[in-house]
């Protein structure tokens, strides 16, 4: 049975981009939304994150969750409501997050969703797609603690500095009593991380000479690369890595764009010459620590210690172009995008 | 007050290759042996141990010791017998390991040359540079199980599967409970570690189609690649790695000669996809895990489970030739050199 009165629209994936997606690769569509059944929910769509790793799905390269396929709903993480419930764990109301995707409503059952209910809390809803949420505080804080295990006095640098996971990364790094250096696309982003993050520098790989920039930023070389962009970035790192350094691999968005593989880093070898560990990790393997990550993290933002920023796209139409301003260097923030109030 | 009885032979870095090694990047010159001080011994060398790691310290690429200078005479670990002593601790005709050198002689502290006497036990000598020395079960011993830490049941893929650390790590994997593949670069080597040393499979990479190899020898995929080559091998190998594996790079050899610095694997993305942990390892770092390590090594030789085979140049004029071998493919077993009986 059909709901008449709500129409749902959704972008599917029309065609896996090579090189940048931009509108082609999608097309919107529109249905009308059916009855919840039994054991079901109706959720309304509020915001919608826009995460680099929306790119890999698009994409049939090996990955760590199946690909979304041609004529599926573009997969995305988001935030909604809950307009009526069959299920008894739900009511109307309720705000929950899970894999959304790029729709106006989804009637499923939760599990489908990977639902979760939003505690209430006195932050803005946002925050649950950022230092709340997979798609920022629990990715840096698994990834550094976890897989980097930072040492006091320690000097980490973090690509993407000034993007949802960077930013979180560094600031945490700061209450870890680390040395924190950030890597970011533009003058923009270094001031944000630096003035109002509290990172110890930051570096603008467009404009600068990052090998020479480092070496003036981590005057005691680098213990931690927390990596978010890969390529020529995390080659250039490396050649600054101390013995027994980590570098842990988050993302590798400079290359998530490449139509060729291209070649791994030049400097591989030094990870035998300095015992490096190099790991990669996703967020979705470590549901055992997000209750952890959960409190601190709500901890260390009431206390004012973390702080994030939003950029917010109206409207679900405008999705494919959210999804392409991830790839312009100058991105500040959690990108996201407001589908309805 | 020199020793007119004794003539030191020794060959000095002359120039720092480019590309493979050969005698005309040494020189062999001669010297009188002087009489040891106080708290100096005096040791005479036996055997010399032929390492890749020799043409790492011949460069002057970043490394994990320092490189030898030119002029110097060339590093290399071996064991002797100690033919004088005015060190409280050594006595003469006390057999010994160390850095002794591409020379007929030592005269130095102890510490110096980082000597240990070696315990008498039922063993040839050369076990003092294979299984029970860092040249050969030390690293297998610990790159295996504190680094790469097997689990029953799981898949190791070793490069470099019939030399000094390839052939004892496989045997190591194989009392772990793991299925064990190698990879060679002669049939001879292969049949070996197969035939003789219980590998469930090798792969020669000179003949056969890697990838398709690995496929057919690796049903579940590998779980641990302890690598030894590098290059086009490791790269291969990673297209096969299991959700969570384990990359223990213990040598590049495939790269030393390389007069460029070469792209890293073009695979590199899957350390992020499939969650990989990479990690390089030095054996003198883990000095700690040599006592445990001899001790269980020696059993399993007891035992019959730990087998090797030593291929000998004699010679200390040949050195530069036996460390040309050791880039042959086809080699097998512990490359030494006799020096003196």
């Amino acid at each position: 049975m059909s709901t008449p009165s709500l129409s749902n629209r959704h972008y599917i994936l029309k065609a896996r981009p090579e090189g940048p997606p931009d509108r082609s690769h999608f097309e919107l569509r529109e249905a009308p939304v059916r009855e919840p059944g039994d054991g079901e929910v109706l959720v309304r769509t509020r915001y919608l994150s826009v995460d680099p790793t929306n790119r890999i799905w698009m994409s049939d390269m090996k990955q760590y969750m199946p690909p979304v396929n041609q004529g599926e709903v573009m997969r995305a993480l988001g935030v909604g409501v809950v307009e009526r419930s069959r299920h008894p764990d739900y009511g109307a109301g309720d705000l929950v997050s899970g894999l959304l995707g790029w729709q106006d409503y989804n009637v499923a059952a939760p599990g489908d969703l990977a639902l979760t209910r939003l505690p209430a809390l006195d932050v803005p809803l946002g925050a649950f797609l950022c230092p709340l949420h997979v798609t920022g505080g629990f990715t840096a804080y698994v990834g550094l603690f976890d897989i980097a295990q930072p040492r006091p006095g320690e000097t980490i640098v973090v690509s993407g500095a000034a993007g949802s996971v960077g930013s979180l990364v560094g600031q945490m790094g700061k209450i870890a009593g680390c040395r924190v250096v950030g890597i970011a696309g533009s003058d923009a982003g270094c001031r944000y991380v630096t003035e109002e993050l509290g990172f110890d520098a930051c570096i603008n790989y467009r404009t600068e000479d990052v090998a020479a920039a480092l070496d003036r930023a981590c005057p005691q070389g680098v213990d931690i690369d927390f990596e978010n962009a890969g390529g020529d970035i995390l080659d250039t790192v490396l050649d600054k890595m101390n013995l027994f350094g980590r570098v842990t691999i988050c993302g590798l968005i400079s290359t998530y764009n490449d139509k060729q593989p291209r070649p791994g880093p030049v400097r591989f070898p030094l990870i035998l010459m300095q015992r490096l560990r190099v790991q990669g990790f996703v967020i979705t393997d470590h549901q055992a620590r997000f209750p952890e990550a959960f409190e601190k993290i709500h901890g260390w933002i009431k206390e004012g210690r973390i702080k994030w920023r939003e950029r917010v796209v109206e409207g679900l139409e405008n999705a494919p172009d959210a999804l392409g301003m991830l790839f312009q260097p100058n991105k500040i923030g959690k990108l996201l995008i407001k589908v309805s109030e």
